[in-house]
């Protein structure tokens, strides 16, 4: 599904990763976060896909969301797990969108 | 992959896609723009995920490169293949990045 945001200026958080072999409640908790996210305040979208490589895109509101997100503390554990167990390397950058088009 | 990016401020966009069920030279234009894509000034790299959404995210030093590749003739080709067979629907977003982390 692409995500339907409002007009600009609004942020990008995209999560590019590489799994480990591990699964381990890896489904569940990659579920739960994304139920999870669309209750914050601020939470605009998310857009995922997997292959080799996993793409995961939200949008928020303004920084502050963002910040928001990342201190929650079922966020929080799922990101110690992640690191000790389903990610084998990642990266997060945190985006203002400034222009925005489609078909 | 993750993309090796420099430190940030720089651009990101993400083309996030749904597809028709039309192939028609789709796997072979597609692996030609990132091939091109990886040829112009200010690209920095890209990454990629398909599932039912696609979610492609190239980055860029700044707008002028983003404008020169949205202008290049081979890929304005590409984006008009892409209206006319290959995507059901489809969304661009500009991003300033203006923090990363990884692990």
């Amino acid at each position: 599904m692409i995500a339907q945001t409002p007009p600009v200026p609004y942020y990008a958080v995209i999560f590019t990763s590489i799994r480990t072999g591990v699964d381990e409640g890896y489904g569940d908790m990659a579920a739960e976060m994304v139920r999870l996210a669309t209750e914050q305040d601020g939470f605009l979208g998310v857009e995922s896909a997997r292959n080799d490589t996993g793409i995961t895109v939200s949008y928020w509101k303004n920084t502050d969301a963002i910040r928001t997100w990342k201190a929650n503390t079922s966020h929080l554990l799922a990101q110690k797990y992640g690191r000790d167990k389903w990610y084998e390397e990642y990266k997060v950058r945190i985006c203002l969108v400034e222009r925005d088009y489609g078909f």
